[in-house]
């Protein structure tokens, strides 16, 4: 059995401690707001709406590490694997909020829901007008039925980049809500794990799989996936992760889109550029033109070993708007 | 004991493999050269000196992640941990040479060492004019008087960037060469791992440490560090490597440096940020200036888990260079 090894100082404090190391890197681009969890850019931009996202630590760069000029404005960070406070939720939509109104847009879990739920009510008694868009990219977790129900996973950047656009170009509140419920309703996200993440807090592994199998469809927190199957090469093994998301949308020939192959935490950069030529021959043979790729750390599970691809369909609305600068500690265009 | 688990193909094609998968993600800016390794931007920029570098594979994306306007001209990759042919270092010589000369920035190893030079004599028939500058910034290898026996890690990035913005500026070989001659010089280097990489061919682990231990020192391929000692707090860590780096050089208060805080491959995120958060307060109690950070897999070696530190320490030439534009895989400014 293997003992979870991580370079930390008090396992009580890492989500605090990443936090302080986060805005470090920025540079003075983003700030705390209290000391809880919240943060936003500084300076706010121009007046426009406010991006505001967040949920549990340990995805890290998700979610502060997209904070800045044509992404989030401000992010509510709870501890690892844990929902932000109501009350965290609240002091990033204030610190975001300039009239013109908060966009909450984070991942589809109960624990997230709930609290950004109180959040808007608590918002709301503060005069602040607030809409929401829960992303849930990721079809192994329910059924297309029941797409309510699926996970957010890595595929929240894409939304969030979107959104992030809309509100720098002026839109209004009602117009960036329905710019970003079209870009999550574009995007379709599946994983592969091959070995679990850990938990700082506990020292355990949230689950553990055999060395000879991997598990399709497995959660950012460890969630159980949706099939586990023995090794198989890495083309065999994107085939299959493509099949389930192509079909899903579908997305079809002739189509545009962007792609990101996230790491879930220890693969290395090898596997993810194997992947990546797969993932774009496989795509050419559908006559789906690959317009971006994003391949990294973006939406991490702790060590998990394993990655995601996330795939959005790109139409006239959102070209431009994925196409537009943007500048954060993770990603920069 | 563990058993690597990873995402591949044909292990033998691992190098090749990879080295496509970054093609296809480059969308057309980079091209392969022959289908040996070598691999140059596409296409070149308005007549200037070449920036050629390369390596063994397996460090990705290190070295042909960082090829674009701005950065390198050209890389030749070898197999894994191996230095590439000197056929492939002339191919991407060719290639990238537009009459303006070549100048080799690369790690400091001896098949490295080995092959550059003889590439260099094969482009002197070709009259292609060469230039050298290997890079040692890896304090842990060698004592300070033997500094020429260092190896070249993480902090290869620094000396490309500079090396890349200094020939977009057009000037000479010679003036390119000097300066980033200068940068290697201005460049300092020390990793600490916790656990190993493993090579695809052989599926073993590079190394053995045990599960409450960790090595400063580690080189990229596994060579042996400075000492080993029991697995600590992460502050202290940094500590231990903030000190080694800051007196070699020495980094001295009133300085402004680059940091990078470079995955040498599974570490989390969270770690990273957590590094940071104590690497700015350090060299702030030093009152040493962090001009701008980065952080994440920028030079890694497999999966194994640990991180590496590299300072530049900036002055008035280093500084616009440093902050010029560029524009490439794994790094945009």
């Amino acid at each position: 059995m293997r003992i979870p090894k991580k370079l930390i100082n008090d396992p009580s404090k890492v989500a605090k401690e990443q936090l302080e190391g986060l805005i470090a890197a920025n540079h003075g681009r983003i700030q705390a707001i209290g000391d809880k969890g919240a943060v936003c850019v500084n300076p706010l931009p121009s007046p426009q709406v406010a991006i505001v996202t967040g949920g549990g630590s340990g995805h890290e760069p998700m979610f502060a590490g997209y904070l800045g000029p044509g992404l989030a404005t401000a992010a509510a960070c709870g501890d690892i694997f844990a929902a932000p406070p109501p009350g965290v939720i609240l002091d990033a939509a204030q610190a975001a909020d300039q009239g013109k109104g908060v966009l909450f847009v984070y991942g589809n879990y109960a624990g997230d829901n709930m609290n950004f739920d109180i959040a808007a009510e608590l918002a709301d008694d503060e005069d602040i007008e607030t809409q929401t868009i829960r992303i849930w990219d990721d079809v192994a977790s329910a059924p297309l039925s029941k797409i309510k129900e699926r996970r957010g996973v890595a595929g929240d950047l894409f939304v969030l980049k979107i959104a992030g656009a809309a509100a720098a170009q002026g839109k209004s509140l009602g117009q960036v809500t329905e710019i970003t419920a079209h870009a999550r309703d574009c995007t379709r996200s599946v994983g592969v794990a091959l070995s679990a993440g850990s938990i700082p807090q506990t020292g355990k592994y949230n689950f553990e799989l055999p060395d000879d199998e991997l598990e399709y469809g497995m959660g950012l927190h460890g969630e159980p996936g949706v099939s586990r199957e023995k090794m198989a090469s890495a083309d065999t093994v994107v085939e299959q992760l493509l099949d389930r998301i192509i079909e899903d949308l579908p997305f079809v020939a002739g189509d545009k889109v962007c792609l990101l192959i996230n790491n879930l935490g220890s693969s290395t950069v090898m596997e993810l550029l194997i992947a990546n030529r797969k993932v774009h021959s496989y795509l050419e043979s559908k006559n789906i033109e690959v317009h971006d790729t994003l391949i990294g750390s973006y939406c991490t599970s702790q060590e998990m070993a394993g990655y995601s691809i996330s795939l959005l369909k790109l139409d006239d609305t959102l070209t431009p708007l994925y196409d537009a600068p943007c500048h954060s500690f993770a990603l920069r265009k």
